[in-house]
């Protein structure tokens, strides 16, 4: 088990990575049935393992933590068995930096055992002082399990002095720093939380007697869940058969700092967001690009999937045609185990084709979501090329992605950043293309519905991967060497 | 391994399933590692088991036979290194009407080792006098390993008095009916054959010194080959070092009649079928639906992924702004292992989710590529209202399907088929939507460039499906009770 | 599948090997459940892989094939309840020399589909003219799937002029030459035949209303069935629920010649071969040993578990203590995936470990069943002197394998034969012991109670391995190269 | 993972499991293969599941647990290669009372990482206070990971305000109760303990520069070790590079009771204990157990494996006939998956069968280890009795176990014990048997070479399964209600 999950899609590196989907239910029958249907539905938020934990009165916490997908796991009525009962919660992930190796005791739920009772947890997001409260918990005892920064809250709470465990909650989550929506649970208890800033998203969902807690709505969809509300910046929900749904208020009052990233890429285009559809915003996002950057072409292309949305808009306001001009190999899985040299080498051509006679003689648009290294750009430029296409014009729906994410984003460090080291110009030259735009950040501002652009004195959005303005200071990095944006910059 | 695979997909049954794709290389080196590639880009042609057969002068033959995708299974150096040789050919099939349960010993290429040498044969098509080839070869003592009707071709072969294997497969295939496309090898040689009426495609490539045959031309693309021609309906090619490509014709000429399917929905909308795009043939077919079965509304949503091309054509068309209603999980598998009832029960929700925000209080379009059950149409529908949709016109990229085909392709039996048994009124009142259209059998003709629409006396292509009107008798199907098309229907 | 069968035990080329097992059984509910316990029984005969096809009126035959020890596989409700019906016959083999590697397909029994209903086939033994069959039968139109010798049969059977199965498998048993046991079934029949010499062993058993067929006694037992009587050399019995058992004589009569071997080490000591124990003839071996080679000693001393039975008869004819001077590993399997270089240099320490403190000082004798290369029986001196043996004396209860079998068992070549190059001195030198002796073949003809010794005008049994007096010419070798013994040797 | 492995042997519920084996290395290359090596040595004291943790300079810990043998896991180069480091140790383990099913995470060596740096530790034994220690360790804040007791040990070191691992060991176990024999390790150090009583082994042994800590001899000799000395009770162990072999003594001295049933049952027979040959002290039972209880009879045969040596003590010491009545199967693994009815029922007949040609008639006693639950005793009488033996006597080379062990040895609750409810002859008439005799408590202390028997006073071995006189309260249970023995008892 230790070793044999290799890293990731060969050429899935020119991605931001969201690291995690949490999802939980109360108060329904077979409580995780329907947290594996949401897990599935959050897939997109991590594809590396899953695990959901439950809770019935016969045997207690029952748990199950796998590698691969959700489908491929939780639908089998054998494992499903294993979790009975009313109350569960799962996880998603991605992987976790700094780990030798996926490991299957870095999957979530964490689960400890209190002397007043049991408590598992489900962490999306990333604490900015984990290394330093780790070297603490370890110093005083603590034995850590897994490589993961989450683990940190659970030792905290049995460490805690107060005599519940929501309290204990509200104590260890006190220490934290940095980005984080947590979905818990006791024994009778389904808990959410989200950090002060409010980076990740939460939302509370109603399913016949029962509530939900998921990281985004179109998990409430799967399982016909209705929509309630967000759970707000700084709140912490705790749910139970006997009280519903209490709010409450553990930390110190913030101006929210949302993870703009979520509207530009990791939330499904299916999902609402801040009372606000996903897919509108990417498309507005296309017509604010069409906008600030338009040329001349024959084609509106979309580099599949993810730059969908933007490319209709585009093509809607700048009424150049909309086509498909690549075209996605649907079978493509997650990883290889020990492929072949042509296997390594064959990059994106796994995934996308050109379609040869769309492309051919044209000048193209190629509207894409974000680029991170330019790799995937790169050699989707020149299999356009190779098609035959006249000119090759790039329109990216978000700002240069220059500063990497410490909020529960696996991004690469910043000197592989394209935008990190070259000027958009220098960029275009890179890339070899006939041009390349990204969307202004105000443009992106205003796509999101703040009509007056960025509030430069106060943010309204996290935006520290475009703007290097960072909400919370990402203390284990800046030990480890990282540096902040100067002045200058 | 027997028993170990189920049926398919819960919500699959509501698609006509192309059976095979056929790949062969020679003259390159690891010939086996282009045939892997090959067959991952015609993966959409069959998702169920995979084969490759190489050889080379130290080992003879070699093959390898998986359940599974390609890319889970021929991706691995350890099973390539198994495969050497600069000569290969590959299968990748869906599955076997008639057989108790998928079994390996049904997967392709299958092989016989004659006294003049070895040979392996990959099959895409069907043969429609299988079952009294089959009954005739037993009667002489051959012994079937398989339930396959692909494996008379085989058997036919061994019997031969011709001295040289591709003149005892000129024999074999002189006795067999249906529609066939052929890919062989024998030590030396490269195949590749098409059945005189040309149902099911087969192109010819080139890859460096070498030749290469495939059913679709995306499948040259991906290992970087250049297209050359197709393999004529009638025509075997022979293919080796010394001679290059021989150009022979064992059959008695007849009229050509392709598979209009191919271009409705089997084909990746990447490839080249008759030097024609199948993407822009799906996109004229939604410019014919438009103007055939225009309606009032505010939105053109395709069904993904296969409706999409029509539903751009016919935004364009209609004026309508185009967008995506229905957005697609994309960590959807293949198949279930002993699911839990609530996955069994999900059905295509497990798959397609509605874009509520985008959907509400609008007049949708939803263009789809073809009805065969219409059960997954109906619960589109649904999907669709539940979220507010104010109502809903199904736009069909096909005609009725009506009539089950026996040249290779996975169809329901025919009182299975609402088209079958109801008028398109019918239909409409059967999934309540506003309004429902198919495309008329002259307008898909039309988008796929025959201008004065279907010669009735002499049609261009077999559209059994829709028409009834099989260019080949179905003999066994007839046997065991299939009535033809009366004078009167 | 294809290759992931390392060869065997590094530590087992120093043994002959059986190399099939067959087991059949009617008129039971459920079958196959007693078949997969017969062959548990007689896993010592084939480790591996095993099959087991069975008939149902419902499913008709019905088939499942594994690698590894029955215990691993026929004992899983999922799979033994694909296995259904009153009837069934199931094989277990070592290994089909002159494969490439381990092959499902070569896995017994084979099944074949004639004009007139289907038969299976378990086959234990060698067909000495399989080659030229086999090239007859490619020229005639067959399609061999396995390399295995014994799909001959089913060939020879499918293109028989006869009417019915039973008819046309002693049609097709005059072709073979060599030694054969069989087990077969139809629809309703269960059939058994032994070649006209008898050479590998089959029984007759019933059990309740049934009936059963089996290599050895011994699988008898398992399943509480009661010894009816042997199937005589040259009978074929058809056994059904209408007729009972039904005796046939298809060959031409021969004085039997039962291999004398599976007295000394293929058999399991608690079955019953020719009305003899087999570990009551053992513990003769070792009395007569004791009686042609007695030796001054302190401890007499098995090789485990096969040396075990002759062991116990030396001790008790000899006076010398009777004591456990190896002890044998338990939780050894049967090979190793991949080994590290430490592992593949252990060899029969992994396997054996001497006790030391018994040992030390005396004067040992150690009692082996047989000596082919003399690799182990080196290993095994070296391990006793170690502990610090005063002496170490080897009494061997078989006369010296000089020759190879041809009729069923795995034997290295002629030349890797220590017995074929070397007298009984230079063995001895050879191994440096400080003496060596091996029962002569007169003392083994007394044991299993032929009092007046080998008839050498005509020997009651095939000892062709210690004579080389072959009672079937092995015409394929010989055609490889093979030399009979000369008048001179 | 989690569920997969089901309890046990059908058939194994008849014997005491002995939990535990461990094993270390330190200052020879590659420190694992031979851990994985004396663990296979050690595979009879514990089949469930096994784990290596290494140090290497470069990667630092490096670990690995699985299910199953020893061989089918740590033999393979790719596993093994991810264990590098001159210093490894190692555990194989029975199962864990209590817990709801085998886990990976209960699977031994345990790891902590403390401010010092990390420690592994492999214990076998039982902490008679383990469940006080838990409770007390997570009400200040320790979070457990497994349901192992021995995970106590780790968590009090990680408490501990000492500030070297060797120290925080010493203060660990002075507050753990019970029985442990304790192989740890640092980054650069070895550590073996024996608890104070020295209720289980450990040994200390030299290969090459390097030492070794094992739990027998028996996996010295397979490196090819030299056996030094015991490891004494109450003695720790701390070997390195710099300091060869140190020894401490952390506890208050006491009189040792090393575990009597190590040489009955537990041990190899090839291993010495306290100076004497496991081997002849089992057959020096039988010895005395003909002395005790004689009976006229015409074979003794022992119930295989275990009870062999004393047999054959029985027969020299009787001059009765000794052979094997009993044959195995040598072919039984552990545990069956989902196993069909007819396998469930199996029970014994699986593993045995009865030697019928020789047991016919005659007057047989049977010789075995111990009686647990009589259930298996049971069965192998009706098997001796449907093959025709005249009587069955058992003599049993224990004597009767009445009481549960509390010390890291797998017994069933008291009441299901036989010899916990019925007398001698009770059991005699329960498996109704000709005679039924148990060596006496004096005979068995005689045959450890206790010239006066056991000191009644002051009992030199703990024996307390034979007489409920526990030499260390077992805490734990009496809280849960367990019964000591009372002065009428």
């Amino acid at each position: 088990m230790d070793l044999q999950m290799p890293p990731a899609h060969p050429f899935d590196d020119d991605k931001l990575k969201e690291e995690c989907g949490i999802f939980g239910v109360i108060g329904v029958t077979d409580a995780s049935n329907f947290v594996a249907l949401g897990l599935h539905a959050l897939q997109h938020r991590g594809q590396e393992a899953g695990g959901i934990v439950s809770h019935d009165a016969e045997h207690g916490f029952n748990s199950a933590r796998r590698f691969g997908y959700v489908r491929d796991n939780f639908t089998s009525q054998s494992l499903m068995q294993t979790l009975p009962g009313p109350l569960a919660i799962g996880h998603v992930r991605y992987s976790t930096a700094g780990s030798k190796g996926a490991q299957i005791r870095d999957v979530q739920p964490f689960f400890g055992e209190f002397s007043m009772g049991g408590a598992a947890i489900a962490h999306n997001g990333n604490i900015t002082n984990a290394d330093a409260l780790r070297r603490e918990l370890i110093e005083r005892g603590s034995i850590f399990q897994s490589s993961s920064d989450s683990e940190c809250i659970i030792h905290l709470m049995a460490r805690s002095l107060q005599r519940n465990i929501p309290e204990r909650m509200e104590d260890a989550l006190r220490r934290v720093e940095g980005a984080f929506s947590v979905v818990a649970m006791t024994r009778s208890k389904l808990i959410g939380v989200r950090d002060p800033l409010g980076v990740r998203p939460l939302v509370l969902g109603k399913v016949a007697d029962g509530w939900v807690l998921s990281s985004e709505t179109c998990a409430l969809d799967i399982i016909g869940a209705e929509y309630v509300r967000e759970i707000e910046p700084g709140e912490m929900v705790v749910i139970s058969a006997e009280h519903g749904v209490e709010s409450l208020r553990p930390f110190r009052p913030q101006k929210s700092r949302f993870c703009i990233f979520e509207h530009v890429y990791f939330s499904r285009p299916d999902s609402i967001i801040g009372n606000r559809s996903v897919y509108e915003t990417r498309r507005q996002i296309g017509v604010e690009l069409a906008r600030e950057a338009p040329v001349d072409a024959d084609l509106v292309c979309p580099v599949p999937d993810s730059g969908t949305p933007a490319a209709i808009g585009f093509a809607h306001e700048s009424g150049i045609p909309y086509g498909m001009g690549i075209v996605r190999n649907q079978y493509m899985g997650r990883t290889f185990i020990e492929p072949t040299e042509q296997i390594r080498n064959m990059g994106v051509r796994l995934k996308l084709n050109v379609n040869r006679a769309l492309i051919k003689g044209k000048r193209v648009i190629l509207v894409d979501d974000s680029v991170v290294r330019g790799t995937t750009s790169r050699k989707i430029k020149e299999m356009i090329l190779d098609a035959g296409a006249a000119e090759v014009h790039f329109r990216i729906a978000s700002p240069p992605t220059a500063w990497p994410c410490f909020y529960g984003v696996d991004t690469p460090q910043r000197e592989k950043l394209l935008a990190a080291t070259m000027t958009e110009e220098q960029m275009r030259d890179h890339l070899q293309v006939d041009s390349l735009r990204f969307v202004s950040l105000d443009g992106l501002y205003r796509a999101v519905g703040e009509v007056e652009g960025r509030n430069p004195k106060q943010p309204q959005y996290c935006d520290a991967c475009f703007s290097g303005d960072y909400p919370v200071e990402p203390s284990d990095q800046i030990k480890k060497g990282f540096k902040l944006k100067t002045a200058a910059e």
